[in-house]
């Protein structure tokens, strides 16, 4: 530990500031010379369109992931502070790796506030896994995890999008099923049969759960501007957005409704609004941009709550005892299976697209089907493909890049040391003498 | 309990998916075919106009109201969740409401971001009314009163801004004092004589007020968002905005003076710094789109924090002893006075308007009297008759809906049970054996 | 105490609305009549390019600045309720000292979106002088400290934007340089031998720690649009977000290694994390509207993260022992050294501008070079220059105002009552009976 996790971030920080050196440069938008040579409104910088959503995504990120994984009761200072390290590590990964895949113009990787959405988004799907192995990692093993999660979600985005063609402007697959199967396959890679030993901790406490309630409503709040960032200027970040608002409203009554329903005295749990409430935003992920409707968009939410919380309760513990994945925040209930939910409502809502509905805008939603002449239902034929590719990959890579996080090297915590922040933090101190003097 | 939330929030949730399907459909700036059907450019779709100013907005009703309300030691997972839960309701009903009121089109309800927007008005003047009976009612009990107080509101709204051309960009009147007289009036039906036997837990600890910090900024913060967020295009949203920040700096000022004056050791109250230096924004919020100067704005801004101290200090006990009210965040001193006060200078600023000093503009802000030809006085008297109605409306409204949720069939607390998160919530655990052994 | 406080208050917000009354008026942009006297699109409105991040900055100046103190572990309602009133004196105040110096049109003082910026970044600078006095002062000793920097703050900008034509969009010189080594020397002059007698509270909890992380993710989060704010609209605003982006990356992956790196145990420390991973920003303060190039600023970051964290390790120490400087927030650490990072970053940069590289960009970034015909050279002349103008102006203003401080009239606390809230705020309770009864 002593210089484990200094070397390994002075080494890739090194080595990313080379390689941004060599390949990255300004995109027309950013760079001072190319802006000015042609004649635009400065309206039509694309930083106006999309900055104040980005802002948005990029609270996500950190406050939004940080403090949604801060509900364990003595590992606040790693969830937030972990998921900011390695958050900052990814970014920056994933500006070269999507730049790579498909950002590249004469050999440099043009940088803006679309890749910078990018790369935002890329990383959340690596905070995904975070959630699933939460507590049970060393720092240096979740920037191992990072480097190559980052780089076959790269890989995968672009046989994705590139490639087949498929829609997935919030990333319903790329981000939400990838990021959640990954990390599950990770976690039973890394399968602990003693974390009993530390089970004690492996809960939250009044305050934890209040510090979590602000992830979880910054998530909530702002995944309409998730969904709608990177989609086509004008009615369609507009519609995304909205779409994704009714899918949450609705997903929040579902999650509370289930909530009590399926506790044995009518209670309300905690990691239920925390969670299941947010899978409305992840199921509306690809579907978000099409003409879902608001009526379609609640029933999606509507579902998603319901399976969410169903997950939690039921599901979870099966996991766990038949399939050894022992998944700390429970990614599978609020990222796999809402994910793979929202990849079949895309699917389906692909292919009922036609010109009558979407007039001359099907070409920014569909332009395979506008431009390229192909058919609705092919299109939900590679929306269908494109969910069954991202989970091969993910569990494949989950699987391959499990193994070398498993490598004896990284420290990794002791059974009796998980979900405690002492072992990684400087001396903690919980309420002194000084509280109860008065 | 066991099945009286359940139920209800999946009756009420389908209902309104039933009713989002027969009703809704996109507005021509949300429709794929309609938008591209004209010839725009793409930065004249009023999402880029208005939905950084939403998701302003959005964080205050549901970052903002909801940790406003955790100041309660024992109630932060109520204050929150259910502030959650009744606007996620809310903002989808009062889609349904005031768009059968004023957003009818071919028999349609036509939805975008700026029915986001009234929507989340509509929802953050029942969490103003949420306020006043925050601890003592049940969450069916709040759900039943946010679908009749969203109801009222929807009619209040449509007498004041259609009949009557009512001007209440920032809702002074149409949110912050509907919301507070509907609240008090409910909260004087429910009045509880024996609540003493819960007072012990009416009141803050030491976190639970710095939570509510976070909530009381992200309000003041954000609130030349909430008041500019529906006015014209333009100079109408630039000087909306800037009214508003310079009403809220006077008022903090003038909230820290009295605060500590009218301690008794001259010490700062919490309660004070957290509530009445909001003041400033809804006592803007009817004047500020108009031409109030900053000078005005401070004026305003002045006085509401004043006045709202006073009230906290000296007229919230009254209003307890003598009229049987019990608010428990004091709604009357943060939105009710201030909001009287706004519709209040709202009326003297608009029957001072004038060509000479609009200009061009006068349309914007006063189309009655730009267009129709009324005089500035006529404005002015609508605007005072507005105040009325208003109040009429909260206060029969909320004696109305205050016998309904007093209905012995919605799981209301016991006295002894108030401001208690354990009869909501699973099993609490305050700071467990784990932090003292260290 | 009892007086003192309100007496000021009122006394300094009664001058500022009658300086309001008489000085300040409308800018074209947010006054109805001359916005519709000329022929405009809405979108030119400055209020569209801006507004975005003005309120971000906002946030960083109420939420970030305010939490980022309460790391304390009995001063939290001090440090986010006393940042919360010197900010809102600080707003008012700077709108008149810059509009005297840079913002005068007709003997009238001009405000709209770009003014409140422009407040906001000075009071960030009294905020960063609050951190090296925190816990050591009265309230009135800070409305004190406001009013006079403010002025100097402005009188500083003047010479520097106006007079010597010095680029500085970010504030590595005008925000942070003069805000930290003002505040140093105020501390020096308020120098506390006996200070030890608070030194049990001199200290975080662990959740103080964790409401502080909140101030530091929301400024990193958000410093992009500070460093963007008011840089020239188009590829100015993009590419200096982008910059201060990268340039926080490389700075929080550097923090950690070196947190780590000089621990004893190699345990992380929450004080550098807090502050350190922040340096990234304030260095890119000067240079980020240049074309400083990703990996410009990554490197710029990288540096500023490993001087901010030794500076904590070992120069505080020695600035406490040997200097007698008390910082209690370590801003040398966080705004001192990386804001004369910066502004040398910024010379160089500008040193190295050429007409190959910005094209027709390079009137907006460096005027004094596109149109004076001035040399690249002297632009990075004169950036130097200002830095010497800013230490200077800085110290020289600290050491006078710090003897101002020093009156005793202002009611400082007691060396014992340093670092504690009960002395200001009415009687606190931290943990209840209550949470210890399950």
């Amino acid at each position: 530990m002593r210089l484990k996790l200094p070397i390994t971030c002075f080494i890739l920080e090194i080595i990313l500031i080379i390689l941004f050196g060599v390949l990255v440069e300004y995109d027309k938008e950013t760079d001072a010379r190319k802006w000015h040579h042609s004649n635009h409104s400065e309206y039509d910088n694309d930083f106006y369109y999309r900055y104040p959503s980005f802002q948005d995504v990029h609270v996500m990120i950190f406050i939004g992931f940080g403090f949604l994984m801060t509900f364990l009761q003595r590992y606040g200072f790693s969830s937030v502070g972990f998921n900011f390290l390695i958050a900052a590590l990814a970014l920056q990964w994933a500006t070269l790796m999507q730049g790579f895949f498909h950002g590249m113009h004469g050999g440099k990787i043009h940088v803006g506030v679309e890749s910078m959405i990018n790369a935002d988004f890329c990383t959340g799907s690596v905070l995904i896994s975070f959630g699933a192995v939460l507590g049970k990692t060393s720092p240096v093993q979740l920037l191992v995890m990072a480097v190559f999660e980052v780089t076959l979600f790269a890989v995968n985005e672009f046989i994705l999008l590139s490639l087949l063609g498929t829609k997935d402007a919030g990333g319903s697959m790329t981000i939400h099923t990838f990021g959640a199967y990954f990390g599950l396959m990770v976690a039973r890679v890394l399968y602990r049969p003693n974390l009993h030993k530390s089970k004690h901790k492996n809960s939250s406490v009044y305050h934890s759960d209040m510090f979590a309630m602000i992830g979880t409503l910054y998530l909530w709040m702002f995944w309409p501007s998730f969904n709608s960032a990177i989609t086509a200027h004008g009615d369609d970040q507009h519609r995304t957005a909205l779409n994704t608002y009714y899918s949450l409203a609705a997903c929040t009554l579902s999650t509370y409704a289930m909530s009590a329903l399926t506790a044995h005295d009518g209670k309300l749990d905690m990691v239920h609004i925390q969670n299941a409430a947010l899978a409305g935003g992840v199921a509306a992920g690809t579907a978000g941009e099409m003409m879902l409707t608001p009526f379609g968009s609640m029933i999606v939410g509507f579902l998603a709550g319901i399976i969410s919380v169903l997950g939690y309760k039921y599901l979870s513990p099966i996991l766990e005892s038949k399939l050894k994945i022992q998944d700390t925040c429970g990614v599978h209930n609020l990222h796999g299976m809402p994910g793979v939910m929202g990849a079949i409502v895309g699917a389906v809502t692909a292919s009922l697209a036609t010109k009558e509905i979407y007039g001359d805008g099907l070409e920014d939603v569909f332009p395979m089907v506008a431009v390229d002449k192909k058919s609705a239902s092919y299109q939900g034929g590679i929306q269908a493909i494109s969910l069954a590719v991202t989970l091969g990959m993910a569990l494949g890579g989950g699987l391959l890049v499990g193994f070398i996080m498993k490598l004896p090297i990284y420290g990794a915590p002791s059974d009796a040391s998980c979900f405690e922040d002492s072992i990684y933090w400087e001396p903690l101190h919980f309420y002194s003498h000084l509280c109860f003097s008065k």
